[in-house]
């Protein structure tokens, strides 16, 4: 039977280790064509991986047209060894094999992006049911009938004015902040949006990170070659003295609510926040404020941008958890004199977003819907942890458990008093279905780390397999 | 005066003991709804602490709707006996000066980014009626109806898969390339793309653009950072020993049709390119394929792409050519060796193009509409330059005049024969409605400027006005 060792693989999923090996073999013909390949569950047994590692490798394999299946047969080998294709002649243009049904395709490759899990409590795809389909259709279409000429002009480079304002507006009666659309700039999803500060603020600057935090936002820092330090945290948010020592000129941070320990940073220290920006010029905040909308208890805490009387703070937020993550629209509000500079100096960048989302996303603003559906998220949310906190609660008896920052919205902590180490934990619930993270997974030093705290992220979980989901996933402690 | 004692202060911050103490005068309505606060500096006096911490707390209770500031007057309670602060209570807040009839809006701002002429042969707007609006619509309609589940499912870094097909297929058939899905990388325009090219070649390299050239190239390389330098064109494309000597790593080039003298490389030229950029482990080329579609003789330039055997070509295209601008989605094809480098390094990026517009596109392009509509615009766009040139060969006798490149689509240039300066020439166009831009404009050396050529862009050109337009144009030479 086929036989890998693992113990090259690196930092490299099973999976995409298992799906590039077999790739290997069969493009230097080691499995010749038509070949049958072993069973899922009996390759899983004798390289001793998951049934669903192996079934991770062969989806992506299948995708790629490397093997195929035969129903109630099994897997085999393709033929790849077909004519190399050569240029102008389009007498041999043999039919791609890329028009095999599109469904199927994609869901192999989403398979390969996301293993399919029972339970997710790691990403956050929106339930079809939960974005408004019919209202969001209606919008698209007033909009290709009455913005026509709007439509085919080119957005000014922060974004289609329209837009800007309805966020503007949205702004004020939501966060409190008085800002002009002249500030904000409208791109494809903060991360690009990030990689724009850096061409603002400078390459040469140093922007400090929260540790634990958001992983992706220091991998853009690094992407970019800019200097990145990973600054503790206490117990009021990102440690101030840290911050200091550091040198760094940049902080990025999440001051409404931290990720993943929900930390809200209190009032004192988002004026000593406010009050180390002060010391240099080239020193500035970045305030992350991802899902503000989504407190489940109590009234918004006030953005960080409204107390800065000293355009020290770049504030941005995203359409991705108020509305979903496949329309990449986000934005940033920047302070006048850096909005000065934007338009000196990058403002010859086209705008990253489509204009048919921007119109119809402003007209989904103006006219309330954004509230309405997050005041129906937020109830959706609010049964969803509820019917989770139930479930675990069920289990306080037999297990140790503390649950930890549930009202600060789609997350929570899940204390467990187990032996076996988080890495386990993680593969084992994987086993069991469960996609699920360990807040040690998210500290970059790693002597700082606190075992067997679950991050829950419910936002993509289905009520309806909740028991099931618990049940899994309390196996593994 | 308000006045508090700060003895039982505490280990507080100053301003955060002063904005509780007037906090709770106003919830105890000590401090009645109107009722004007002292001035930041007369309280600071008065109590004898510093400004700037009245000020943050102000700021504070500003920020939670406890006060409220009246320009040029100054501070006052606000009435809290209604609600709090409250997330879904929107009667409290004024509306915005942001909520003026939108077209107008963006029509000011339009007008503010790009001035409107009566003809411009600069900028490239789709005209609305070379949009196909019914097919797009259709297939948003059916996109919402059918891909529901698929919608809402992240898309891959790289983009959906069933759009990579479907722009594989479209390469395959229309510019003779092999490549597979796995190559693609859809993103929100050309420019973001660059913006990941120097991520994965690195921030280290030197990067060498054309000169003339697409001036905005140039521009994002420096706003990253980066090293770039200008390379003078021959008749044949780059000059390769210019290249050499300027020590680049990586080349920017339009080999298919240079913006803006119209030059397409030749085959020798081509493989003087690949040969140059074997060299070295580190050099790459970028093949910039901006506008192939609309070559309007003969048949199409084979891409460098298709005749790279060595995977040292980036090719890089977009569909604000071929569709609209206004729609952000452009690709790039990598080397597979550079796929694996992308899939290791920077595949954490989320794709920054909406899933509703990408499985829209796919769909456009799986049922051929993409095809039919650049053969209706292909049609469109000669018969407005015959239009055009028709109107420019009335006036030969009249003046000297020299056309060139008039088949490479999209543009020609146009030498006249004047005293006045380019720089005048286009400022005394505009005078005259009319926006148009020199050759020279797009030279960085400016020893090598040929002058009174003229770029002529016709993309953007209605037909019906096109006499009063050459009229207006030829008036100022």
């Amino acid at each position: 039977m086929l036989t890998y060792s693992f113990d090259d693989r690196g930092t490299e999923a099973l999976y995409e280790y298992l799906y590039r090996q077999i790739k290997d073999d069969i493009s230097n013909n080691k499995l010749k064509p038509k070949e049958k390949l072993p069973s899922k569950r009996a390759l899983a047994k004798h390289l001793d991986i998951s049934t669903i590692t192996v079934e991770n490798a062969y989806s992506q394999l299948m995708a790629e047209g490397y093997i195929y299946s035969v129903p109630r047969s099994g897997f085999y080998v393709s033929d790849i060894s077909a004519d190399d294709y050569k240029f102008s002649d389009t007498s041999q243009y043999k039919p791609r094999t890329y028009k095999k049904d599109a469904k199927d395709n994609n869901n192999q490759e989403t398979i390969l992006d996301s293993p399919k899990y029972f339970m997710d409590f790691v990403n956050n795809n929106t339930a079809p049911d939960n974005f408004p389909f019919t209202r969001w259709a209606k919008l698209i279409r007033e909009t290709m009938a009455e913005e026509r000429d709007n439509l085919m002009i080119k957005s000014p480079s922060l974004g289609v004015y329209q837009l800007r304002c309805a966020i503007v507006n949205y702004l004020y009666q939501f966060r409190g902040m008085d800002v002009e659309p002249e500030q904000v700039v409208v791109g494809a999803g903060t991360e690009y949006l990030y990689g724009l500060i850096i061409q603002l603020l400078g390459h040469e600057s140093k922007y400090a990170v929260e540790d634990p935090g958001y992983q992706k936002i220091a991998r853009i820092y690094k992407a970019n070659k800019v200097k990145c330090v990973h600054i503790p945290l206490d117990n009021e948010g990102i440690n101030i003295d840290a911050l200091e020592e550091s040198a760094a000129d940049v902080v990025h941070i999440t001051p409404s609510h931290h990720f993943p320990t929900g930390i809200v940073t209190p009032i004192s220290r988002r004026h000593e926040l406010l009050t180390w920006a002060l010391k240099s010029e080239k020193r500035y905040i970045i305030e992350d404020d991802y899902d503000s909308e989504f407190r489940l208890l109590g009234k918004p805490i006030p953005a960080l941008q409204s107390i800065d009387m000293s355009n020290k703070v770049i504030y941005i937020n995203t359409f991705s958890k108020s509305l979903t993550s496949t329309i990449r629209i986000s934005y940033m509000v920047l302070p006048k004199p850096l909005i000065e500079r934007y338009n000196k100096e990058l403002s010859f960048y086209a705008c990253t977003v489509s204009n048919f989302e921007q119109y119809t996303l402003a007209k989904f603003l103006e006219r309330g819907y954004l509230e309405i559906h997050i005041n129906r998220m937020r109830n959706y949310y609010r049964k969803t942890r509820d019917i989770l906190l139930e479930n675990i609660m069920k289990r306080k008896d037999d297990k140790k458990i503390n649950i930890m920052e549930e009202d600060a919205g789609l997350h929570f902590l899940l204390q467990v008093d187990t032996k076996i180490s988080d890495k386990q934990l993680v593969m084992r619930a994987a086993e069991n279905g469960i996609n699920v993270s360990c807040l040690s997974q998210y500290y970059y030093d790693r002597s700082n780390i606190k075992d067997h705290i679950l991050v829950i992220n419910y936002s993509g979980v289905d009520t309806e397999y909740i028991e099931e989901g618990v049940d899994r996933l309390f196996e593994v402690f």
